[in-house]
């Protein structure tokens, strides 16, 4: 039975580092500038961690945000601080990428309340000297973009040529589009939803009681106590990433063929490939993410719902936009399936905004907007070329 | 943040109570009849609690046997000992239900490896004196019928007229047949399948890690040492009681409404009612489960795969079958979806067995086979009266 449970060994000393004095550019918003949630209080003060890739042009017309979706962070493409892996967009974004960084100027934020030096639970609270834990505010979707406006004023960013993210990260992108149009010439959503199912909310609070049942959580004190609840977070992240796959690509996969043997070991080792393969996920997780924030970002998704934050009618949280979309699903993604992105289509139609939608055939699942997906790239590629044409940009060396 | 996370009032006094001396008639087999397990040990001295429902008839042609569920138990159709419940098959078993017990002799009894009554990882080792946890050999669906097989030889029951169940219930319903074809009449497979998918391998798994990271788990020893893997346990139900239902299931049921409040309240107590839903399916279960017999009734599951048992044709496992088969699924199932039950009825078509098959509509998911279901229960009745014709059996009064 000696490897019947997961194995974790920690070294907590990157992630810790990141989340204070992070590798990134930081911008630093003292008391005149608080960050105003929508749980009605002020964050004050607080800091954003960023990067950059590109220029932007003198006419500070080529800036494309790219928001991170709930385990992502800023860094899309360059080498993970902690991890020392490649960025998670290193195939979309970069020189001659779908989203090229020789044309347009790439800022990507780590958003409010994760934990790669942006503000969040794991940060320092000015007014105790310890680190926030629960008694850091929840925080929304929203609360999270109007985070990014203010990083934008900082930059001396006016309007973005475009905005893209998948899961959390389309989230971002269509509250944009509503927060703030005027500021947003082209929003590309990938595997969104305007209003997070159910079925969602259940798989996330299932993560998050996975997280507090652990006792090293310590009611989120963990970092004062010394502990770390990285077993729950490893058991949340191997539940979620089943959700981010399919049933076709884990059979693809790994079928039921068995890990380094030829029988059945009739233990509660890993002897299924497939189980490798989540303890894997779940153990090299914890290495890199915090517990509080996962607690943090999976409730602001729970608690996303443009359609009632505009009186039950979606149209209107487009009504009047000059901002062109393209919507992406995925057949497979069972998690924000492509309903989902047709009632965002549907929508934008009724508001008559310009929008295109393509829905692409994989078995990947939800993750296929992090994959090798050539026909996401091309809908990508051709989709911010085209609208590049519209805003006057200079054509790509390619 | 009072009731941000799980809280879990135990008496595990019931429960282990019904583990060694249930309230339901009890075989004891003794070293003279072993139980040949598929792990190559003999499980010697093994018992089986079961319930019986009806009479056996004069002819002894009478005999129903029905296989429960993961989570199930034999109190099919009586208050149950621990929770004090209704039987988990109530609208199907009994008095002029479909499985009609003025009419057949049913026979329930618990699976090996589980917690009321029947030998499993919380039953005493008797080369020990300890509970057995960990040590309780592996065990497969086929030792499960294995046993029932003897179950019934003590019965005086040479065969069955029918064999119905659901979900792992299914798998032994299946195993029945390929075992022990000329003790088969008829039978039942419900949302079942012949091998247990990757992506269910995987929730399981996640199911069993969450047990396993609970520290009171104590490495399956905690009977002894006097703890109880409540939390772990009530996260593994949470995660697969969603994998029973149904997105659209769960939207109707819950959506997005929130539980006694009409705002959200921006922390992390169970603002929604899907959330609260989860939170009391979870506390319930562990109140009347053993947290042992959960890894080890999801390892069975796992493990099952009757295909490569048949040398990769499944239809081999039904070569030359008699017994007349009613194999059903249902629309929204996606833990066992139609195309399992479709694979069953091909493979079962290729062996020239007799066999219908209804797909049921229902939006109720996995579950729907425990569930108010008049389809269903049509089905079940139509197919047992037809059999029963074909058996000999006298009508049943309704």
């Amino acid at each position: 039975m000696a490897d019947a449970s997961l194995s974790i060994v920690r070294d907590a000393t990157g992630r810790s580092r990141e989340a204070e004095n992070p590798q990134s550019p930081l911008v630093r918003f003292g008391p005149e500038k608080p960050l105003r949630l929508d749980a009605g209080i002020d964050l004050t003060p607080f800091q954003i961690a960023y990067q950059t890739y590109g220029e932007l042009n003198a006419e500070r017309s080529n800036a494309v945000l790219i928001c991170h979706a709930l385990t992502g962070d800023q860094h899309v493409a360059n080498v993970h601080p902690v991890t020392g892996k490649p960025g998670w967009w290193e195939t979309m974004v970069g020189p001659g990428r779908p989203i090229d960084t020789q044309r347009y100027f790439v800022i990507s934020p780590n958003v409010v309340g994760a934990c790669m030096g942006t503000t969040g639970p794991s940060s320092i609270n000015p007014a105790t000297g310890e680190p926030w834990g629960l008694n850091f505010p929840v925080i929304t979707i929203r609360d999270m973009v109007r985070a990014q406006a203010m990083l934008l004023d900082h930059l001396g960013v006016p309007s973005l040529f475009a905005i893209a993210g998948g899961s959390m990260g389309g989230m971002q992108v269509l509250q944009w589009a509503a927060s703030y149009p005027e500021r947003v010439f082209a929003a590309l959503p990938i595997a969104a939803s305007t209003r997070h199912s159910a079925q969602n909310i259940a798989f996330h609070e299932v993560g998050r009681q996975a997280v507090m049942a652990d006792p090293d959580w310590r009611g989120g004190r963990y970092q004062l106590e010394g502990t770390n609840p990285h077993r729950g977070l490893a058991v949340a992240r191997m539940g979620a990433h089943i959700t981010y796959l399919s049933d076709a690509a884990l059979h693809r996969k790994f079928g039921r063929r068995l890990q380094d043997r030829s029988n059945p070991t009739f233990s509660f080792d890993a002897d299924f490939q497939v189980e490798n393969y989540l303890r894997h996920q779940g153990i090299s997780f914890v290495e890199r993410f915090d517990a509080n924030s996962y607690l943090y970002l999976t409730r602001a998704m729970d608690y996303f719902d443009l359609t009632a934050d505009y009186g039950g009618v979606l149209a209107q949280a487009f009504h009047g936009t000059r901002t062109r979309f393209c919507v992406v699903s995925f057949t497979s993604d069972w998690l924000f399936p492509t309903a989902e992105s047709r009632a965002i289509v549907h929508a934008l139609n009724a508001a008559s905004a310009p929008v295109s939608f393509a829905e692409i055939e994989t078995d990947k699942g939800h993750d296929a907007f992090l994959l090798e997906e050539p026909e996401l790239f091309a809908i990508v590629r051709g989709f911010l070329e085209g609208a590049g044409r519209l805003r006057g940009l200079k054509p790509g060396k390619s």
